[in-house]
């Protein structure tokens, strides 16, 4: 066949792909956002049935021959067809070195695992639930091997979730974040705690909603592409680059809350929303990886969202919005407030400062469970004496603590590191930005465009068509280096606490 | 096969289908509702992708031969699957009939018309749409011939939208309310018109909301399993019978408007979620038909809502939300304000009396139109005289005339006799109802449910395993009969105006 024809046809079932995705991703979001409570058994049939036939889809033989014949053509092929075709093969591959049968008594027992959870978290019941974990940890060991034989079995699993991301590369970089951050955690544990109170006051829902849309507006977010819904727990999703959707929850007495949660989510929004448009129904389209994709959430969130410039700037529209709220509140008072950093014992709820720490905790128990040093029984114990020498509190009871998250029910494993490393590429792009635009200078004048641009050009045009690693190199010039975070962070934090 | 097999295949299938449908239906209300404006072009995308395999699964080959095998046992199929066989069976064959290259040319062409009725309405230019309007007429004539060579012509249409329907039982239809209202709406005309004035005070769209919360509840709609949404032209959908969303309007000074329009859809809400269980994913889930749907709506709206019995029940209610908008307004008040009737130019604004004579006028002119007897080039001013003649109303513009509805542009002809018959269906059960039921004594008490009760048992659980004219039948004990209709109205207008 004519290489052109095919690489129409091969377009065109990408967006086919692509259309399955899209009206699946657009019932999930109805479901968190609007869908009526007693509905959800006839979304879930729905949603099983596409996603069967949009599984088929992505290991078909009209695909695997398609990229079969462009991959022999491999020379005469554009940058993107190439990575399109070598995506879909690897996806393909994978598929097939997983026994059938295996991988749908997997899916079987995750779905047990899973409900299993959402049962014993309320209930504080770890022991109906570790058999299951257990098992999954099995499952989890077998398909690293199957799939990347070439890997150890730790490094295999952290593939799936960030491409290139290992084991001797995290191993430094949490050995970095613990020397440099457990010290500096307790000696804050000891300073004077700045005064928050005046963000527990009444904040009305509406005035929150107009904050929203003014934050949305100073992070240069076009809303003819990107709505704000409310839900139980925020995240983002998008369909294209040109619909992506953010969402929030608002509550009365924690204005905070909602505002980083939107400036979060506005920064993957941004990714999002400035990927390049050749990517628009191809399968390289949207955010690099999850980690990458955590670095632009958080750069805006921490590094310019919690900054003394960023609030200094927005502080007149707070001000006009909350004026009984914020009497007696100057800006300085509000940043130091939203940078109050105490040990915890939720993940979710964690700061700046010691969100990694929850990190390193869950990184150290998942090498040692697929290592074999540790037992699902012996877990919660090791889970506990980790947060009692990292964070410096006591756990008292599974539901905070190793039941509070549902990776591991689902079977992620691996997944968790790249919420911090997330953090840690974001410090690393914020030094290289800095040599080339006075970033808080700019943020003080409330002009994010420059920001948006350096990151669009380095970063977020090419959305899958860079590897993450291959994304922080041309970002920073330079491979991904943990000390830009710690380094970040220290001089942040001891400015704060006055250390 | 095993029969039992085969037909757990077609239950199967038709969940398939069914699956299509869900995802495309949450699409179009999450279009219409959330969506942000700028991501029109790829939901376009990407429904075009999935009509088209929703599409090829209701004409496969594997449809067919499911069926013809089920058709070939029809004596030992249970009354459904007969159905659900017979109804997907008329559905290939009527395809089969049209020319392929005359199917796709036609829905090229009503996408053109639609594009340019679009521009044209707004810029009163029939000149630009005519030519196109013209050649739809054309093809329609055609594939009635094709599809359905034993009926008449304009038979053929009206059995496409409510099967069944037939000229020589609308004719009759229309003589008896152009006999009985053209005469009435003019002495109305000459009456003295009820104050409405409190109607366009300011009513706060929060109370406003409220409001419409109360009015599902004593319409007993769950709302685990309907919610509202808020959009520029309501509408109901469901996906199935535990998920269907209405929508309203909110407009500040016109109360009585989203008010009405709650009820209406929330009546056609009350149909789906009253549909029998067994028809969950079934071909025959859903309404009868769109004249059937019709007539609920405008049961709720107009025989239970606009009554002074169910006015007076909700008046303490709208007294306390709002106490200062309807200072010194009596239920009696309020009910001859809802019930102003007075001839206008647009359908989709006219009050119950002078509704079917908007409808009749489309009637005779599509009559004219498929018939042969008038030319598009002569339609604009055979529909100004109709206007003129029926309602007393002088057409000012294209805009307000012969353009204003989009039906005929999507190469909808006959469908709007349907949004008649509805009203005057609903004029018949009621007559049936009040046999059995005090109607408006359980309406004055606010106690819907036996009414509600009533209305499942004849009507609702049946879903589409009725066809119309059955449902009618089984509902009123008697085929369709139009002088319950005329008689409705007449004795309630007469009532009103005290003629």
């Amino acid at each position: 066949m004519e290489i052109s024809v095919l690489k129409e046809q091969f377009k065109a079932y990408q967006k086919k792909m692509h259309a399955y995705q899209h009206a699946m991703g657009v019932m999930q979001y109805d479901f968190e956002t609007v869908m009526p409570k007693g509905a959800s058994e006839g979304v879930g049939e729905t949603l099983g049935i596409l996603s069967e036939e949009s599984y088929k889809l992505s290991v078909s033989n009209e695909l695997r021959d398609m990229v079969g014949e462009l991959l022999q053509n491999k020379d005469t092929l554009d940058f993107q067809t190439r990575r399109e075709a070598e995506e879909l093969k690897e996806g393909i591959e994978k598929i097939e070195k997983i026994p059938m049968e295996e991988f749908v008594a997997f899916q079987k027992l995750v779905n047990k695992a899973s409900f299993v959870w959402h049962g014993a978290k309320p209930e504080n019941d770890y022991k109906s639930f570790e058999p299951l974990l257990a098992e999954i940890i099995e499952y989890q060991k077998r398909f690293a091997k199957y799939t990347k034989p070439e890997l150890g079995t730790y490094d295999a699993l952290l593939d799936e979730f960030e491409r290139g991301m290992r084991q001797d590369m995290l191993d430094p970089y949490f050995k970095a974040v613990r020397e440099s951050l457990v010290p500096l955690i307790h000696e804050i544990g000891k300073a004077h705690a700045p005064d928050t109170s005046f963000l527990e006051r009444a904040y009305p829902l509406e005035k929150q909603r107009a904050f929203s849309d003014y934050l949305m507006e100073v992070m240069c977010i076009n809303r003819s592409n990107c709505n704000i819904g409310e839900v139980e727990h925020p995240f983002t999703t998008n369909f294209n680059k040109h619909d992506v959707r953010i969402t929030t929850h608002y509550h009365e007495d924690m204005m905070h809350d909602s505002m980083y949660s939107v400036i979060h989510e506005g920064g993957h929004a941004l990714y999002e929303l400035n990927t390049g448009d050749e990517l628009i129904g191809s399968v390289l389209a949207g955010g690099a990886s999850m980690g990458i994709h955590e670095s632009q959430s958080r750069f805006y969130e921490n590094i310019i969202g919690r900054s003394e410039a960023f609030i200094e700037f927005i502080f007149p529209k707070m001000k006009e919005l909350f004026p009984e709220q914020l009497a007696g509140v100057t800006p300085h008072k509000f940043f130091l407030a939203v940078n109050k950093s105490t040990p915890s014992l939720i993940r979710t709820q964690a700061d700046e400062l010691t969100y990694s720490l929850h990190i390193m905790v869950r990184y150290e128990l998942e090498k040692r469970l697929i290592g074999g040093t540790l037992t699902t029984k012996e877990l919660p114990e090791a889970w506990n004496a980790l947060y009692k020498e990292y964070l410096g509190v006591t756990v008292p009871s599974d539901r905070e603590g190793v039941l509070q998250d549902s990776h591991w029910s689902s079977g992620m494993f691996g997944y968790f590191p790249s919420y911090s490393v997330g953090s840690a590429y974001s410090a690393q792009m914020f030094a290289a930005m800095q040599k080339e635009l006075d970033v808080y200078a700019l943020v003080a004048r409330g002009n994010l465009a420059p920001i948006i641009a350096w990151l669009t050009e380095r970063i977020y045009k090419y959305g899958q068509l860079l590897r993450p690693n291959e994304i922080v190199k041309n970002a920073c010039g330079a491979d991904f280096e943990p000390n830009y975070y710690t380094e970040y962070l220290s001089k942040k934090f001891r400015g704060i606490y006055g250390l």
